[in-house]
């Protein structure tokens, strides 16, 4: 299954010339991309299409598409949704292989969706690329390509991070509170709905950039999961940061879900695999996202953290105490300073302050600047620390109250000056920020967060990035085609193909006749289960088709008596023999490792605890397949099995490298079938020495629309 | 146990006459007590004490305190904590009660304790009620009552809101970026240490005030949970609802636990509760605290909501999609439309649109206002719907691009107009908010909230509010008192404990020798548990002290054995005798039904699945004993107990009532046992018909250090 490859998005982003169609001087979508081009000073050439006109906003126009001069790459389309086609077929035509389609009306609706067709088959038949539609376009600053027809927040800072985004709204909750506080853009991508160029293009696309050192990413429907993973290994690999917002959580979890697995997996566990997989960092709303991007961009010069720990300090007590706990339920750390440390700090607070971490500098810092100084410096110098946050008010709280704040945030910067370390002014809250404080602190080189919660989010991810994720995928190993013709396979045929993969299996016969269940139950040496081989009895217990713990002596009445129930219960089925199996002994965990197929993601793999604990336990997280071997550590340690594994209540500690060679072997198993829907083995017993498959269940594509 | 009744606080917060020492002309605090009182207007006498001057920022100024005239009843102390004692002794000589110490210095630190000490001697002998120490003092607005040495937020709006904060520092994250948005304010009370007046204190005040109807609080620390929920069930009495942000919940959940209810109680968990049994509102952070706030008081009043579902709107898909999912995160209910109000959402939007709720009305909207203007109307028109939201960005984006947003405010502004459900505009993040928008919305009472997951937080409280909690707790039953004059009773003496409780116990007797065993086996009638009882063996399974499934007919060698085995194992236990007890039979559940002393908020239960599930399912929520069984009935809706005892995966249904009555038993035994440290049934066993409790212990305060 190879890759298709990246579109090359570069006449969208860095084209050589720009049409502007429909644009005119009494103001519309196209007049406001002549705006937004003039004020980017974009060098290429720009010309208007419009019979109208000589001349639009100091642009040359001609009559049609057809007319333009040679050099243009990049055509954007501002008429309504009824001339679109006509325009883009002309381009084509013209030989120009970029188009920026704004308007929506080329998806749901009446027309919609013809009209929706009619356009991706001209992209295909002429090998266009195209943005949108239903987008505001592309903003390059480098470039100074601001292919944009919406609002672009004023003034634009240049920097390093670039936004490529699903929706255009959104563009803003970033840009508009962020770019007072320093953050600085190479790009603003809305890719819309996607008909030709995805996020994933892009993504590549500014992955190579020379600029760009963080991306910021919101998806709400991933097209091409592949291509995403790829491109965000990309851009991980050129050490480039990527955070994303998904949208559509709730929904993806609400999903019917195929076998037991896909009850059990979380709501969006299938895109936080992915992302986990590929050392994306994820962020659950936009005020993460923002805070993220900001820290990230303004820390991307420097070296990473020298330690995982964050030094949080205050003149309220309060704002300790809250950032104490946001830490704790964010997942960042806040270590115990070092004795020398904490001499230190003694020797430089007042006498009633309590050292600890956060550390409370107390009102007595508002009346002498030098305590505020000295504890962050001290604070700074701790070995365990990688980080100094101080929290802060930082909004106006009326006329002549700013200068107790401005007076901390001084102090703050030169601290900043004068450390290796970085030092983050975190504000208790999102909110305004007053112009002194900014000033200050961005003449520091200080970043400002808003909101305890989003600022501890960011930091989690500049403290934890570098050493997460981004491990290459294991390619998927060629496992022998679908072990019998019915699209569910189970029971001997299932088994087997598990046998092929190298997992161990409970030992098992199929029989054809009571007579030879009972010779099979002697072989196999003890205690067996009987079970119904049919192609057509999905619940086998209910049909009567299942006997536990049946003694080699009494299994040819029990081998007669299923088959009776079975013919009594489902007298249509087709039977396939009776499959007798080894029942495993001893102290053995159930386990399930189960693949589901996300509409978005593809398969995904999930462990959990079988039997009576897995639903109970809640949702467990999951890894796109084939997974390597660390992220099933990770999956295993991010559900109660890690707990169960290591011997709990007083048990024995369990076999957890055999339980990880199994899940690898299934993965990979899992990831060379074609059109699997699901697949699952339910109940995997992991015992103190090895693992023992018992049942397994591998449903194609076909199939899973009923269920 | 009586409560200890609320501090008469008006001398704080409605003095007659107030006192100002320490103020200089120079500035210092108490000069800025006095711009205060100025700046709000307050109308009583206002006198300096200061030997330097005749007059301070034209208030008469006396040398002494002993020289104050008559109608003071408030002394403000602003000198250097040396000085505290002799000028707060001087008042109480002088006849005033009202003390507001603004420094600190009267906790920890070497003179700090000694001070602290004095002090509350002072406060004592006198009969006084202090603000304070450490703290920038009281702001009755209606009074006009600015005995506040903090910066107060300028303009300040008068309103419906009190705040009560154990933080001076942190009124500012709550006031300053909200009333700009129309947050009015009754009281800021910062309450410091809490030498004398609490929280509570100041909760009962305005829990009777006439202008206040919400009241927001921030603690870091109790000091007296029965006084709060006394104080937080008056404000609810009187329809006021109190918003609660707690600071230490994460510390709090890390302190030491005993017996297992402690280890399996989430962090919080007792606060929680607390908050949950008297009808509190509980916010997680300042933005949720701020926004709830601002959400209530615009609302208060209004009828509450006609129904509990939320309408969302945007003119952003991205937006719709990220709004989803907070709404599910936060438990917002957001109900898709009625099939009349989907027809005429259809006829109003463009075709290319897909209704549902969120609805993304889409960027036609932006050409054509009619239509965000008919969506909203038809949307507040469905019979599930109690308010109407609409996010949008509220930013500046840059010079001349308000218009676009101002005309969506203005929009939505009308539909409020015409509505008789609440809109509400919801700002995509926190950020600044453009004075247009404020100023369209504020008109029409339409509350702006920042932040799409506070906002939602805020619409949740609002939503579920009214219904919630609130019901007075049961008083505790008169209890015989400790049955053993051990200080952990376990075995027979805690059984016995629970029968004269009236829950039932799986039957049981002690005897002292392993002939009596036998006897009591046969009287029992079938397998039988043999236990070890003596006070001194905290470990019985490891001391030997305890064989299972013991037929009659091999008790007495059992028995002589276990007494033979914890004679080795424990030489110099005293051994009180075997308590032989019958199994319990059939299909039953494990339950655990803990007390802990919360060292906050005093004792509370919990229920959890027992045996193996206990730890692995996590933490589970607790309520203050004594215990409703409404509280019993959330307890277990809100751990995985609901599900077992429904019939989990084909098993039988439990008997739930049982379980709840032996819970509210429990609850009221713990309630009346003095000095109890905690208490646990665990097992107690859930049958189909009723309940049998098997083991029990319970722990005294005197014993629970060492553990």
């Amino acid at each position: 299954m190879a890759l298709t490859p990246f579109r090359d998005v570069q006449p969208l982003v860095a084209p050589r010339g720009i049409a502007v169609v429909g644009a005119s001087p009494r103001g519309n979508r196209g007049s406001r991309v002549l705006e937004n081009l003039a004020r980017f000073a974009y060098a290429g050439p720009v010309v208007v299409v419009n019979p109208g006109y000589d001349e639009v906003l100091g642009r040359p126009a001609v009559p049609s598409v057809r007319e333009l001069p040679d050099g243009i790459d990049l055509v954007v389309v501002a008429v309504a949704a009824d001339r679109v086609l006509d325009v883009v077929r002309e381009a084509a035509e013209r030989g120009i292989r970029g188009v920026l389609v704004i308007g929506s009306g080329f998806g749901e609706g009446e027309h919609g969706g013809e009209r929706g067709a009619a356009l991706a088959e001209l992209v295909a038949k002429h090998d266009l690329v195209l943005c949108g539609p239903n987008c505001y376009g592309v903003l390059d600053v480098a470039g100074g390509v601001a292919a944009y027809s919406g609002r672009i927040v004023d003034p634009l800072q240049p920097g390093n991070v670039a936004l490529v985004m699903q929706s255009g709204a959104l563009t803003h909750a970033v840009t508009d509170s962020a770019i007072g506080r320093g953050l600085g853009l190479s790009a603003i991508v809305t890719t819309g709905n996607e008909l030709s160029a995805t996020v994933s293009d892009y993504l590549a696309w500014y992955a190579e950039d020379e600029v760009t050192e963080v991306i910021g990413v919101f998806v709400e429907g991933l097209r091409d999961a592949d291509r995403f993973a790829a491109a965000c290994r990309r851009a991980r690999e050129r050490g480039k940061a990527v955070v994303v917002l998904a949208a559509g959580r709730s929904e993806t979890g609400r999903r019917a879900a195929l076998a037991h697995t896909g009850a059990i997996a979380g709501a969006a566990a299938a895109l936080d695999g992915l992302l986990a997989s590929v050392g994306a960092i994820r962020v659950d709303d936009l005020d993460e996202l923002r805070e993220t991007l900001l820290l990230l961009s303004a820390l991307a010069g420097r070296p990473g953290p020298s330690a995982p720990g964050v030094a949080a300090l205050s003149i309220s007590g309060g704002a300790c105490g809250l950032t104490a706990d946001m830490a704790d339920q964010v997942g960042v750390a806040l270590p115990g300073f070092a004795p020398e440390t904490t001499r230190a700090l003694v020797a430089g607070l007042p006498d009633f302050a309590a050292v600890n971490n956060p550390l409370d500098v107390t009102g007595a810092a508002a009346e002498d600047p030098s305590i505020l100084a000295g504890a962050l410096r001290t604070a700074a110098d701790d070995p365990a620390v990688g980080v100094v946050v101080f929290a802060m008010n930082v909004g106006l709280a009326g006329p002549g109250q700013e200068d107790f704040y401005r007076g901390q945030a001084r102090i703050l910067a030169e601290a900043a000056r004068t450390s290796t370390k970085p030092v983050v002014l975190v504000a208790m809250t999102g909110g305004a920020l007053d112009p002194g404080i900014a000033e200050a602190t961005r003449a520091a080189g200080v970043p400002v967060l808003l909101g305890i919660r989003p600022a501890l989010a960011a930091l989690r991810s500049w403290l934890t990035w570098p050493a997460r994720g981004g491990r290459p995928s294991e390619p998927p190993v060629t496992a022998r085609d679908w072990p019998a013709p019915t699209s569910v396979a189970a029971g001997a045929d299932a088994l087997a193909a598990l046998e092929d993969a190298g997992i161990p299996v409970a030992p098992y016969r199929l029989v054809a006749t009571p007579a030879a269940a009972a010779a099979a139950a002697r072989e196999l040496g003890g205690p067996v289960v009987l079970k119904i081989e049919s192609p057509d009895i999905a619940h086998k217990t209910e049909a009567g088709g299942v006997r536990l713990r049946v003694e080699p002596a009494s299994a040819e009445a029990e081998a007669a008596a299923l088959l009776a129930a079975v013919a009594r219960a489902e007298p249509d089925a087709r039977i396939d023999g009776i499959l007798v199996q080894a029942m495993a002994e001893g102290e053995r965990l159930e386990c399930l490792v189960g693949v589901t197929a996300d509409p978005q993601v593809g398969r995904c793999l999930s462990i959990a605890p079988g039997g009576v604990l897995a639903e109970l336990l809640g949702p467990v997280g999951s890894r796109p397949v084939p997974v390597s071997a660390a992220e099933v550590e990770e999956l295993i340690d991010g559900s109660a099995l890690g707990v169960l594994l290591a011997g709990y209540r007083g048990g024995p500690a369990l076999d957890r490298s055999a339980l990880v060679d199994a899940a690898l072997r299934f993965s990979r198993l899992a990831a060379a079938l074609p059109d699997l829907a699901a697949a699952e083995m339910n109940p995997l017993l992991v015992g103190e020495r090895g693992v023992l498959a018992v049942d397994c269940l591998l449903i194609r594509e076909d199939d899973a629309t009923g269920a």
